[in-house]
């Protein structure tokens, strides 16, 4: 009689529209929140609408035994605001579609949905609505953001030019030495911040988007060496990046710089590459900004090890662990 | 290194990829589809924004063994573009999160977006954008569907008022029908066709919110009893059904006439529940419409059986299998 073949959850779904109501925060330009058949946006008059998704998968995205429940519901939406900065824009909103099996616990459902309302609240953006279900076994979520940007200037990955430069925020392999180290042992959120807090960089991207600084710009969700792949071929260009510029994070207890390897191709930093023929400080709303190389005519990736010498920059950020 | 800790399918989203910029018909507003960090959008001067998402899981929206892939991909857009309808709203994009397991076959994922991109043909959008991922086991899609209304023109589910008429679009119950004769035998999709094959009332809604003749409007995805019930919440105002009245689908091979029960409680018909206070015809644009009852005051929910006796009338669409 029911539409949905098993059994969805009735109870867990009112709970979680009550929360979800609760908490929700009114944000400019929200006219119907969860509770209609649809949300109701304003998009600003003279700007463009940014709209991304982004799964969140229980095993492959998380382990519910390394990641606490708030830190999978901040790290869910990051997911989604990275994208959004990474063009240059203001997020929205925000839509969340969440499936669960019938043996997650409502205090894991609760303090996600807390970890995600917090990220929301920092970025000042409403959870607008969403879908719910019972999941065949375990948890999965998609986010949805939307954004805008001033019609024309959203700053997009096929930009780049030959000789301009390339520039990373914050720094790299912070995310990737986390997950190694949770292969092995338990490990303290202070010491990897960035894989259990990660912050999208809204402000960074925004303040280039006003400038129009930025030719090209992605966020190295998927690892620097793929992401700046990405900008390659989106722009039609290569790219020449030295090795000894790229600024590694430092994590762990004692604090340890991580591996160039790492900081190559390990993803999930949420730092934002970027593009740009001019004068790009050494710092942009309070995060340091390195230049790590330059584009190129020639097609391709180059990288320049400490000693000169150069060799093909071979993208495998999240395709490493396949055969 | 990779942040995701299973491998992930950078062959089968490649392809996918491909095949979805190979189809991408670029609708009017699209600005940048696949390939950046979001999906571009323009919204027609003096519009707002509507925003759905709908889960669509393995083992509890669809079972392989019973549905064809492209079945499931059209069913998983029409559910989005269903949503857009009951607020009347024109569809503009629609985004695609789609996490596989190793084992799904890629022509299951080619039949898959074949039914999904006919669907997005036939209501003129793009597939701007989306996500991929290697799930955890089974498929699980969330479609994104996004699209406008003139401003203030949204027709929202809290307008109903006392002594407006309700009013349904096509007839109840066959979707429910086909999944009942699936449990116990192989059907003929011609023979279930609202099952199978639904689509979405785009023209119904636009029709009623150009006249602003529905003071509420809801689609049929969870049940007649339970989408009327979130009309009466919403609106703040009771419901009198005649159960006479209720336009009952004709499904299987003869052909015959579902339950009441069915018509009352089954879901996924994706047909139109509204409310008006005017002059409703019996067909508009080509869609049957009946009217089955009126909103009242009183709070609550009552049934008019054939013989003029009245009785609650209880919600009990998608919660029916619940204990």
């Amino acid at each position: 009689m029911t539409q949905r073949i098993v059994k969805s959850l009735p109870d867990q779904e009112k709970s979680l529209i009550a929360r979800i109501r609760g908490r929700a925060r009114r944000g400019t330009g929200l006219v119907v929140g969860i509770g209609d058949d649809c949300a109701i946006l304003r998009v600003p008059a003279g700007h463009e609408l940014l709209i991304t998704t982004d799964l969140t998968l229980e095993k492959v995205h998380f382990r519910r035994d390394w990641h606490p429940p708030q830190v999978v519901g901040w790290r869910c939406l990051t997911r989604g605001l990275s994208d959004i900065a990474a063009m240059g824009g203001t997020p929205r909103a925000a839509l969340l579609s969440l499936a669960l099996d019938r043996r997650v616990p409502q205090s894991w459902v609760n303090q996600f949905l807390t970890g995600l309302l917090d990220a929301a609240e920092q970025f000042r953006i409403p959870l607008a609505g969403g879908d719910t279900a019972q999941s065949a076994g375990g948890i999965q979520a998609d986010i949805v953001v939307v954004g805008s940007a001033p019609t024309g200037k959203a700053i997009r990955r096929s930009g780049a030019r030959p000789g301009d430069g390339i520039y990373i925020t914050g720094a790299l392999g912070g995310a990737a030495a986390a997950l190694g180290q949770l292969k092995k042992t338990i490990v303290r959120w202070k010491d990897y911040e960035r894989h259990f807090h990660p912050e999208a960089r809204i402000q960074v991207g925004q303040w280039l988007g006003r400038r129009g600084l930025a030719s090209a710009m992605i966020d190295t969700s998927d690892g620097l060496s793929t992401d700046l792949e990405h900008v390659c071929e989106e722009s039609g260009v290569g790219a020449m990046v030295e090795s000894a510029a790229i600024p590694r994070a430092k994590v762990g207890r004692p604090a340890n710089q991580v591996s160039l390897e790492l900081a190559m191709h390990g993803g999930e930093d949420y730092e934002l590459l970027f593009t740009s023929s001019g004068q790009v400080p050494s710092t942009i709303a309070g995060v340091p900004v390195t230049r790590i190389g330059q584009m190129t005519k020639k097609r391709g990736m180059v990288l320049i090890d400490a000693t000169g010498i150069s060799g093909k920059l071979v993208p495998k950020g999240w395709q490493h662990f396949v055969a």
